[in-house]
């Protein structure tokens, strides 16, 4: 299935954060802005200005309809979602440096135009951002949103070292990836499809609704980004194709395969044990034993059920009609980018 | 000057805030959890459990004394305190990866024990903490001492960020190295040594003669880092002597050396320029010709005139008189330790 038209709610987005996102650097050092507005799309290496491209602002959407869903104007969630946008940036400005990674939508990632040092220095000041963002909001519940925040972040950190530790393992278990995959990537969902709600003070039970809609909208979205991990197109992630085989990444897809009894995923658990640097013919065959175990359909079966179970937590509890329709028109627009 | 007995208020500080510390690095997932004991040396590589060196805790020191400065009990500072040592501790897991420094307090740092990735995400993880810990404080004045910690934070690394910039250059005038130094250093021991006053809901003017000591002793203390830098022993510092001359750092000294007009200051200033690695002898010499510009006694000199300020600023509002007194002793301790 191939991409619909982009849902409103994420096009628009972008520029309702712009300026807040703009704001935000224009205070950092010059060094520091350089690096994180190269980050954004802004600025070429040499920090001239470039048309910026348009980015999925996913989470920045999010904290907008959420907000929207509890019935209170979108501009309650301004700040939330330049915070969860920045945070989602420091992580990946970090996660870039930790894994090495130089491409990231299609261009150098910025440890490798600016060094690591600047990388880390940048990611810590959106990280810092973030929080000061919050921290100068009117609303009487910024700390709420702040908490809803920290935590999210403390969850990251804790699903991005235990990702690491995963890597080249064959016996992980799908319940450790899966307590995995909702820290590191449940956790900011969760937090941005909820942080505009508690801005605009919305009830405790709709915030908690659309909460665990983040939670599994991040589970399904990591189990896409497992599959485009090995079969999306360079034009998709913007990276190598077969890069999380080439890594030996114990994503989803690869776990299931390493599970199957079969000849193929034999194959592959020989592949995770070994230390050997893989050559194109070498991920070319991995992808076809991996497509053989079947571990292609059962990740996409994951992504549908976790979807599934995000709509279906929009029901729980009471919101705003529009804006829950848009929450779940996102949510399949997210997931379905890929197949 | 040989240093003297250790003041009380630094010897009990580390284990007035040993318990929030230990809570903390047990909330963290295992992995991280090792990365941040053995950072703090409550552990050896392998994880084992060993005898904690007794650290200096000067920031949680002032910290708390500076909660009973304004006449409140210390235990109403003990999460600020807690914080500001875990924002410490974060600044130093990230500057060793990015420093690529390998010792530090004569053990090798996180990065190399734990590889890089874990030291990034283990510094991540101690920021994260040190906000939640002020966020789950009782005091109805916690979200201005995050404030003062987020504030603290970002000047940190823009700090860092313009240290780093400064390698290797000659031309860095004494007015940026002081912006910078208030920066990297200044900025947290202001927040130190007022985030007790913060919590404990103190007069505004006495707040703010309290951050202003800690600017001023960030800067002294500054001052003898860099002095040590070239000067002290490897049992005073924890790392190479010689380290700031090898990695042509911008140091106070260096600068001044580098702004001599004598034939000394003309050697420094080239070996500023070159890119060559240093030997032994060069390091030997490069420090003979510091020492010839009188850069050291200028540097002695600075470290004591910002010392006074910092003394001087407690007698520009009410403080009460033992605290106060306590503060001032511990900043001519923190600023004599070395000469």
């Amino acid at each position: 299935m191939k991409p619909r038209q982009t849902p409103k709610p994420l096009e628009s987005a972008a520029s309702t954060i712009g300026p807040k996102l703009a704001a935000g650097s224009a205070s950092l050092n010059p060094g520091l802005r350089r690096v994180v507005e190269y980050h954004w799309g802004w600025r070429d290496p040499e920090g001239n200005r470039i048309e910026a491209r348009k980015g999925k602002a996913l989470r920045p959407a999010l904290g907008l309809l959420s907000a929207e869903a509890v019935g209170e104007e979108r501009d309650l969630a301004l700040s939330g979602a330049a915070a969860v946008e920045m945070l989602h940036d420091y992580t990946l400005l970090h996660d870039d440096v930790m894994d090495r990674d130089e491409e990231r939508r299609g261009r150098p990632t910025a440890w490798v135009v600016f060094g690591t040092g600047a990388a880390i220095c940048a990611g810590d000041a959106l990280a810092a951002l973030a929080q000061r963002v919050l921290l100068e909001d009117a609303s009487p519940r910024r700390e709420g949103a702040l908490r809803a925040l920290c935590k999210a972040n403390e969850d990251v950190i804790a699903g991005q070292m235990l990702d690491a530790s995963f890597e080249g393992r064959v016996d992980v278990s799908i319940g450790a990836y899966t307590r995995m995959a909702s820290l590191k990537t449940g956790a900011l969902l969760r937090c941005s499809a909820s942080i505009g709600a508690i801005l605009a003070d919305g009830p405790e039970a709709s915030i908690a609704a659309l909460a665990d809609f983040g939670t599994h909208l991040g589970l399904a979205f990591q189990a896409v980004d497992d599959w485009l991990g090995i079969w999306g197109d360079r034009e998709q992630v913007g990276k190598p194709i077969g890069s999380d085989l080439r890594q030996r990444k114990a994503s989803l897809p690869i776990l299931h395969a390493a599970a199957s009894s079969s000849a193929a995923g034999e194959e592959i658990r020989c592949l995770l044990r070994s230390d050997d640097p893989l050559s194109e013919e070498d991920v070319e065959r991995a992808t076809d034993c991996v497509a053989d175990t079947g571990a292609g359909e059962v990740t996409v079966a994951v992504s549908k059920v976790e979807l599934e179970r995000a709509i279906g937590a929009l029901d729980r509890a009471w919101l705003a009609n529009h804006p829950r329709s848009q929450l779940s028109e996102l949510a399949e627009f997210a997931i379905r980018r890929a197949y």
